[in-house]
């Protein structure tokens, strides 16, 4: 069902600032820049490595507000972690699976995400307390 | 100089009980279970995806105790995503570089990680709040 780690998202306070560090210290490089309204962020997709079922990010997340998921994380949490995404190639059928095994599921359908992705949402508490994402890139899978 | 998303290391109370749900809600497989007391962990690696740099896994980690680096993560954060490892080909030259960016080192000189791996960790304030790991496979890079 998963096809890769699609990427790592880790909440920052200053989009710019994160960027630097993550260019400097690994010299990755941002290939996409993105507001997305929807889920309250700014972000930034760092590629980390392509493979042959798809590219591999860091994804950098500044909350437009602090009343916004991301936002209220940092209050909680500080910056760091905060949820991964695994490819799948077809999404529809990955809910299906998955929300058939008991698991619930944040997003019942897909919704739009970085660079023209279908993405989805499994609730933490029902995946060992990860904030999980499934995401089926805009090309393939 | 990063060639892939190793893993995820995912903090849980119940190895057994963690596997069982990464198993049932992804298919995901165990390919390594082992105990390592210089990180105070038993530690299980589900293989996501392969592809030409190498394998991707969900790492599930259980602390030996309470007084232990991911014991006391679940006692202040609770369970779910304690840090992200990446693949490097050439270990010891990736700490060299890293560290002369200015990025401290928890690890100057790598040590034993999951099957066989070198691995070393970054000090979290400098990248971004997020525990970062380079991994050096056992067989190539």
């Amino acid at each position: 069902m998963l096809t890769r780690i699609d990427h790592v998202g880790i909440a920052c306070r200053d989009l710019d600032q994160a960027i630097a560090v993550y260019e400097s210290t690994f010299g990755l490089a941002v290939v996409s820049r993105e507001r997305n309204e929807d889920q309250g962020v700014i972000e930034a997709m760092l590629r980390v490595a392509d493979a042959p079922a798809g590219t591999s990010y860091v994804q950098l997340l500044e909350p437009l507000g602090p009343d916004t998921p991301v936002g209220r994380f940092l209050a909680s949490r500080g910056e760091g972690l905060h949820h991964v995404g695994y490819g799948v190639t077809d999404i529809t059928a990955a809910l299906a699976a998955i929300g058939a095994t008991g698991v619930r599921l944040i997003d019942s359908r897909p919704r739009h995400g970085s660079m023209g992705a279908s993405i989805a949402f499994l609730h933490p508490k029902d995946v060992g307390g990860v904030l999980t994402e499934l995401v089926q890139a805009a090309e393939s899978g």
